[in-house]
């Protein structure tokens, strides 16, 4: 293999050792500032903080009641009941009021009988120091209210203020530029020439950046050319305590970065040993951190939290927690790279007593795919495949009591979908709904293993649910499911408005100049296809695009508008969102199957009970007619 | 029992009724605000949001290479290697590039060998589509980004922005006034006369209502006056969604919230079967709720969370995800009173493996009780006792892989502990100290049982260590231990600044007119006065406050300095931060018992190695003749 194009090659360090040099790199000294309390929640602490005041400054009453001197008290007793003047013997105090001078215990109301305007009487002796709250029991002044490095929570703001203290002082927070670059990058919102995508991680950065407790400093987008860049990041250096680099860390024919931390400072390491996430650039510049991020969104945000994140503890010196970990069983192979750490991002359902992790489908570009992630598995760079049924850790990035409350559909894919999701959370039912868009034949393939709770299934059924079961029977054989109907709705080619190729129907997809493009394999729309190309006797072979694979009915429409395909298979839904023309072919009811005991619990028999409600019948016709979900309020999109 | 003097009796409705009540009595219709995607970090979307433009736009390069049509490269080999013209039969591409019109496949730049300026040489195909990204792989128009009441992290911005969406639409926040009342309270800062406290609970309810996304609406100080605190609630019944009242909420003849409410709308309940927190007013004014809650802190935070925050999810309609739960050994006994569920902060450490809780000592009123607490025990209202060694469950405040990597030391206190802390924090030690002042026999006690990993201790050893191993021997019989000395303070009698009461001495405790304040039984400090007490022929009963215990040294010091006691027993330490006097005793050492697997445990070896530092030992030094600690650069107190 050839790699002299490559202007240098990456290196291969481990994520681990990588972070460590980088921490070693650097040492920080960053400022006290003194902020008022109320304003310090996340904040940390700079030195310990001790109470100038002790709260209650005062033996207080901690009842309400009569405050006594004790051993006047000694002789009441049921029998002999003792009465008390007030203002003499004793003093009416409420909660929180300071023991008046000469008395040392409190009385509560419910004990005490009233006999006149001055007099009460009380019918037991009084415990000295009982219902009395001690001078500082809350706090007392000297004490030690907070450790130095500790990051403030609400319940921290109380015990300052009670403690006297109204200033605190916390570390400055580290201002971190953030630059993206890339001539190809534009600010969202303008118009996209071809070739142009907005620039987004920068506000992603800057998002995480704050939620660590960093100060992001966004500077704009730098275009390729190695003297602007060289200036951003001098002049970043200069007003910044670290500077975040984005894209242009890799080794293609535009990437500056190293170059550029090279004359002006010193590059630290330049590549890690993981994937994604490997075209890693850190360096330093006038003495300062430089981090540059790969491109790809998924690689980013992840080097952002292995290399950024922990700086930022550097500074605060404080410890992160680590993510909570989860032990969950592998839905399918997951194959990886020797060499290299993989981090893999997964949904996780709990099936019964276990947990169910499957990869996520898409790559490290997709930011989608890490939002909809419940976990990440890290898989240690030794390792290489993991076998479907494997168990193995996972780390979590949504809570495992969310996880416990998730139904899980596995299966295709329809707008419909998205509409029950919607719902179940506008009703607030006490359970989620998470989608796997694995194709129809996968997701009954995985509910027969335990895979998911749910599958959601269009395999060509004539819409009286024959042929539907006899899908399931082939599959989870003697298993007794209920069938739940969502749509019923068309499948029928998609093309240009216009239809400017003049596509008329199967026999025209081995035509010179049409440009197909297919589902994978598993799909209800795939089966559909090759059923279809049968029938009209036509070779795959023959067929333009027929390897050209999507995972989605969205990236079909997409490819069709976006004119590199002619026709792609999808429903009126799609061709009214996108704009296309739709020419049908038959009926595609799209089903739930859903198992008997999944029917039963609670949250089934919730989700069953919306689905056949009349509005969710309305609002999922509405969706076939292409409409999008809108609030109940019609104050949509 | 006579309740004459109570103006009302408060309800005893169980919680989870109580909060169903007060979610059945409203219903929101937020509004909804459109905001810039970079700021709509911790927002709430009001509809689902679909993409309105696909990511990436076209079909792109996934690699750095050049594309091609595939159909052209078919006759490549390793044997006949193709050339290809640049401009014409490929086109060099960078990851993210436009596929070039016509293309359909990228080769990567490391399989291809450069020949000239305007040709390459490819040895195998091109495969169809590789390494070419769909239309739409990472996020497709029309296809759902976010769901309806989904609140938005920093990774959901990269998927909006990604799809075109430059503006949210979110749930508008609610705004929450917060009214503490009480003629006692003074805005913090304030010079305090006798009586007076600090209002600070305002301050926590402002920063929680932050943090669950409301918007607090912080009023000022109402005084306990019926005619004030009506046109206070209605005003901000007025300019508010939802009134929060602290204090005021029970039944103390100062306590008008209850008639208030009930005089300008609806008392929904008043009294929920919990303790703490117990005296809550739930209430409806103008149609918008008013909560009252009590004033101890820890009560007021818990009724907060109890009550404020389902409404914040109701309003937004998301589901809060409960706090993890962990199943814990209880190291003492609980008591709780039937017929109310009760909320008891505990500390919690991982000893071996299983985790051990212990109830932390101070009442409702200590916000630093909730503050150093790693979690909540709830006890249903038909418990009882629960014994200790008994199994729980606990709901965590403090994430479990934070408790797994703390040391626990029960026992004495002394400032040298906090001082421990803090070094460890600053030096970033991989793990944390929680200390529980429990007494010295206390914690011995504990350690043997398993209760805790270090016992801290002084029980009048001689600075040889005879003592303190008798005593180890006595309570962990053949165990074998280390002994860390942390610091050799004297002990003497705390006084207020030039000895008024002209005190001299253990015979002076039984002088008529000297107040004296005491330490609970099983304290280091306990055993000793009795002792002295013993030597000294003197008997108990004759020491006015030999009853009077408090639970740390600090509050000792506290009550002298205050005046409510004219001696007790302390440290020169104390005597200094609290400016008073002090009258040696005897030498009085402070010692780790340190049992020899966790000396020898990683953490144990950074502990002792720190302790045994230089620089530990002189800030230990310093700190016995009163220092409080200084962070390294001198910025301190």
């Amino acid at each position: 293999m050839d790699e002299s194009l490559r202007k240098q090659a990456l290196g291969n360090m481990s994520l681990a050792e990588a972070r460590e040099r980088l921490l070693l790199s650097f040492r920080f000294s960053p400022q006290t500032e003194r902020v008022p309390v109320p304003q310090a929640r996340g904040r940390v602490t700079a030195e310990p903080v001790y109470a100038r005041l002790s709260m209650p400054p005062f033996p207080a009453a901690a009842m309400d009641g009569i405050a006594v001197r004790a051993d006047r008290t000694r002789d009441a007793s049921p029998a002999r009941p003792l009465r008390l003047e007030e203002g003499v013997d004793c003093h009416p105090v409420d909660t929180g009021d300071p023991l008046p001078q000469g008395m040392d215990a409190v009385i509560r109301l419910e004990r005490i009988r009233r006999i006149d305007g001055r007099t009460v009487e009380i019918r037991e002796p009084a415990v000295p120091w009982k219902h009395v709250r001690s001078v500082g029991e809350d706090v007392a002044q000297g004490e030690m209210i907070l450790p130095a490095h500790h990051r403030i929570r609400p319940v921290d703001l109380g015990v300052l203020l009670a403690g006297g203290v109204t200033e605190v002082p916390v570390i400055s927070k580290p201002r971190v530029a953030v630059l993206p670059t890339g001539s190809e990058l534009v600010p969202p919102g303008r118009a996209l020439k071809r070739g142009e995508i907005f620039e987004f991680n920068g506000a992603v950065f800057s998002a995480y950046l704050e939620e660590w407790g960093a100060e992001p400093d966004y500077r704009g987008i730098v275009r390729d050319d190695p003297e602007l860049l060289k200036r951003a990041i001098l002049e970043a250096a200069e007003g910044c305590d670290w500077v975040v680099v984005n894209a242009g860390s890799s080794v293609g024919s535009e990437d500056y970065t190293h170059d550029v931390v090279r004359e002006l400072g010193e590059v630290i390491l330049h590549g890690v040993a993981t994937s994604p996430g490997s075209p890693v650039l850190l360096g330093k510049v006038r003495n300062k951190p430089v981090i540059g991020l790969p491109g790809y969104p998924v690689a980013a945000y992840l080097a952002l939290e292995w290399f950024v994140r922990p700086l930022i503890d550097h500074w605060f010196k404080v410890k992160a927690d680590p993510r909570p970990r989860l032990r969950v069983r592998l839905e399918e192979d997951v194959r990886s790279k020797e060499g290299r750490e993989h981090f893999v991002r997964v949904s996780i359902g709990r099936i019964g007593d276990r947990y169910a992790a499957r990869p996520l489908p898409r790559g490290a570009g997709s930011a989608l795919s890490l939002a909809r992630a419940d976990g990440l598995l890290r898989i240690p760079a030794r390792r290489g495949l993991l076998r479907a049924g494997e168990e193995v850790e996972a780390e979590l990035l949504r809570p495992k009591e969310r996880i416990d409350r998730t139904l899980w559909v596995a299966g295709g894919q329809d707008p419909v979908l998205e509409l029950l999701v919607n719902r179940i959370r506008r009703e607030r039912l006490p359970f989620s709904l998470s989608t796997a868009g694995i194709g129809s034949l996968r997701g009954l393939h995985s509910l027969a293993r335990g895979g998911c709770h749910m599958a959601a299934i269009h395999l060509g059924d004539e819409g009286d649910g024959v042929e539907h079961r006899r899908w399931v029977r082939r599959f989870l054989p003697g298993k007794e499911v209920l069938l739940l109907r969502l749509a019923a709705r068309p499948l029928g080619w998609l093309v240009a408005k216009g239809n400017p190729a003049g596509f008329s129907g199967a026999e025209d997809l081995s035509r010179r100049g049409i440009r197909f493009i297919n589902r994978q394999e598993g799909s209800g729309t795939r089966l559909f296809l090759d059923r279809l190309l049968r029938e009209n006797g036509i070779d795959p072979s023959t067929v333009d695009g027929y390897d050209r694979e999507v995972l989605s009915p969205w990236e079909v429409a997409a490819a069709v508008e976006e004119g590199s395909a002619d026709v792609g298979l999808g429903t009126p839904a799609l061709a009214r969102r996108f704009g296309l023309d739709f020419l049908p072919l038959r009926d595609d009811p799209f089903d739930l199957v859903i198992p008997l005991e999944v029917a039963e619990s609670e949250a089934g028999r919730l989700l069953i009970e919306l689905v056949r409600s009349d509005a969710f019948r309305a609002a999922a016709a509405s969706l076939e007619k292409g409409g999008l979900e809108r609030p109940a309020d019609g104050h949509g999109e």
